[in-house]
């Protein structure tokens, strides 16, 4: 356990801070020798299983069943949705070589599952009592990116969650969307902190083969918008494809409906790790942190060996109570091993020192504000079970009130760009969500380096009646939100 | 939810009565047009995410730490470790192409991860601080197997724990293999009832690069083994092959000491379902079943609302002390019911009729020994916790029970092969286990289509002083086990 500091500025340098936190903490080793492909190492894994547990509890809360499909597809599944072969066929690592044979037909690795579950649903599904059919796999996917990687932003390989519905109706499937919308605020903000806001996309910005696309877009703590969750309004555009399909009421054959919701753990991490870190490093929710107590033996001569086994029965006693604790006994200094798993963002850190050991009332420092309280021994479990809820609000209310100051507004090019520099959101009327607006979107890209996200979903954002769009003058038929992107 | 019900006898035609049950109790669909690969759903994929969690419970009880490492190699890591890829190169599935681009070098979907994994530990490891590193990671791997697949027994995508761990000498490695031979009994038998033998493989059966293998052998109810979790001894082998090496107390650098251990968790549930099942289908112990209670009203005209409501109240309230329930309130009839949900291998049904009601007690059927018996409405929970335990037990029992009677004794090749007719192991004196030994094994192949596999771990098997090899007829130095095998 080596450490060598950490003091990075998160506020002023969030890149090198990112860089560090990943490195310095253990969570991702970007060594691997395959480019785009790294090693996420136990300390982040340990929250991801968190993370997984706690979507697939509202999965199948919703009525999702677990499945695994494989992890490669055949050629001709892809060839069936034309818009959805074209967007992800140059992202694809293809098999060609099986046992020192060469394959007849190349195989690729899922960069998602449509092509690989529909041609299953299409034998699953004959009638009514067949749907709706929910069901959800974890699993990693693979796309080979052509920007930079960034670990947990964006790489080759990545872990995530993908639900796909089929209903009877198009209301049932429209419904499921809203319902996918709600399990990530539920999940993504309320259990883990990370606020968002929902887009509809634009047109040219949808799932390759979707109806509808709404995406959960974050920030950063440099302004840079990320995206999160998204949910997808299939239609029967796979359906028709993959001949989903089902006797309806009338007795008449009937595509499915389709909705797919996705996920993707390791990016969502991203967020956490970066809306609520420091410059100290790590702070994490109490439910996501791997280990939730550390409890610090602070020696004094003469007494290292009853200290230490104080410590130990502390720890285990929280251990029993259902806590995630550590007892840290190596060699170090108390103060080198504060910094230690402050920089691993451990919630809470319990000390047991000569002092406390008389008192009967132990040290208890809350990593998210550095505050400490003397705790009683027996009121030790009721307490941090108290302060692990409070870390956790304190960190999601935190995040809230900086995320509402990132929204700005501007009505032309130059007010865009200058908004844009200080990070965030801008609202700006736009001619048309519809392809006729793309060229609009692509000279905002090109003249101010902003992505056009789309128009909130639920919001009431409309423009005035002389709003004009910031990229053309002609009237505006939306407001939508622009942000640079990750 | 059709049936079309299920009545195959697992003695008499094993095979056919485990393919039935794998298609009619929907675990498996074989129908995915990849050859090898198959879908495996929520029936089966809930039992999955049960054994998993159960291994790695107790593989972080012993220290382990999950990680989560590329599914890609590149081929030098291969070519690292001179047996390894012997061992594993005719089975590689290879990615070529990326993106539209042919690769300039191949990389290889992991078939396991040492080739991934240790050149990381190679950075990882400096010290005797970082030691002993104990990583585990639950994943698929893919085989380019040649023989026949099988589902659950044999594919070439198969989702399993890969536990890689390096000591600072050989003593401690080789009491992580005693451990993880205690993690498989833990696990394995007592928590899913599946009783094995760890057998020390001969040299010439050993894991490519291992210095020692221990493989759990089960049998399945037409006597033929099935190789379940095995532990490797790997010495210094792969540690030279990938640097991985650390300053010892001396102040030298020394190569570290290496264990793997990799339980198959698909291969495990084939073993749960064809040692438990019956001929009504499955048979879940009380701890995997996806569904533990399933509560059926039994109708009465002119009660249907009261008694679906009285069920549907039921089934909330033992929801709600935990229990993993279903209320079947669908329009068929009770026994069609009965015969569905036991095709599953639901553990326990709860009947509710309108004589229940009246009476306040419940009937209660154990889906392993068909018992009924009547439970008053408040002692439903404890009751229902007691015969989960009994029915785990019980299943347990049984198995064990088979299991001892399928050990015979053979003193030469003629009584071997008749022994290995009758099915299980058949104990017979083999010259050697060395190298020497191997030609002598494989004209046991040959004549008996038995495989040795290896000598009990553990045991006292030493042959007679007068025995001779069953093969050559020199002085036997062992006694091993033979059987025919999946």
């Amino acid at each position: 356990m080596a450490f060598d500091g950490f003091d990075f500025d998160k506020e002023k340098d969030f890149s090198t801070w990112y860089s560090e936190v990943v490195k310095r903490a253990e969570l991702c080793d970007l060594r691997y020798n395959v480019k785009g492909f790294v090693v996420f190492r136990p300390w982040c894994v340990m929250s991801f299983k968190k993370m997984y547990a706690a979507f697939e509890k509202e999965l199948e809360a919703s009525g999702h069943r677990p499945a695994l499909f494989p992890a490669l597809v055949p050629e001709e599944n892809f060839l069936k949705e034309k818009e959805h072969v074209e967007g992800f066929a140059p992202d694809l690592f293809w098999v060609t070589e099986v046992a020192g044979n060469k394959l007849g037909e190349r195989l690729a690795m899922r960069p998602t599952s449509e092509t690989a579950m529909y041609k299953m649903y299409s034998l699953w599904i004959q009638g009514l009592s067949d749907l709706p059919l929910k069901i959800y796999q974890s699993c990693q996917v693979w796309r080979c990116e052509t920007k930079a990687t960034r670990p947990f932003i964006r790489s080759r390989e990545f872990h995530w969650i993908e639900a796909h519905d089929v209903f009877a109706t198009m209301e049932e499937a429209e419904a499921q969307v809203r319902t996918d919308m709600e399990t990530t605020e539920r999940v993504m903000h309320l259990q883990f902190g990370v606020p968002f806001i929902y887009f509809k996309r634009p047109e040219w910005d949808k799932f390759p083969g979707a109806v509808e696309t709404f995406g959960a877009d974050s920030l950063m703590p440099d302004g840079k918008t990320i995206q999160q969750p998204s949910t997808h309004l299939l239609g029967q555009n796979f359906a028709k494809a993959f001949d989903v399909s089902f006797l309806n009421s009338k007795g008449e054959r009937e595509f499915g409906w389709q909705t797919c919701y996705g996920p993707a753990i390791s990016r969502i991490y991203a967020s956490v790790i970066s809306v609520h870190g420091d410059n100290k490093g790590l702070v994490l929710p109490f439910d996501l942190a791997p280990v939730q107590v550390v409890v610090i033996p602070v020696q004094k001569k003469g007494l290292e060996e009853k200290i230490v086994a104080k410590a130990k029965a502390v720890a285990a006693s929280l251990r029993g109570r259902g806590f995630s604790v550590e007892c840290d006994c190596s060699t170090s200094t108390p103060g080198f091993k504060y910094n230690y798993w402050e920089l691993r963002g451990v919630p809470l850190r319990v000390e047991v020192g000569a002092r406390e050991m008389e008192s009967g009332e132990f040290v208890v420092a809350r990593r998210d504000t550095g505050e400490k309280e003397k705790v009683k021994e027996m009121e030790l479990p009721a307490r941090l079970n108290g302060l692990g809820v409070a870390i956790s609000d304190n960190l999601r209310l935190k995040a809230d009130a900086w995320f509402a100051k990132q929204l700005h507004c501007a009505s032309s090019m130059e007010e865009l760009a200058k908004a844009l520099d200080k990070g965030g959101f801008v609202k700006v009327p736009l001619c048309s969500v519809k392809m006729d607006g793309k060229a609009c979107a692509e000279k905002i890209k090109a003249e101010t380096v902003g992505d056009v996200r789309g128009t909130r979903f639920g919001g009431k954002d409309k423009p005035v009646h002389s709003a004009v769009c910031v990229a053309c003058g002609k009237p505006a038929d939306e407001v939508v939100f622009v942000a640079r992107q990750y």
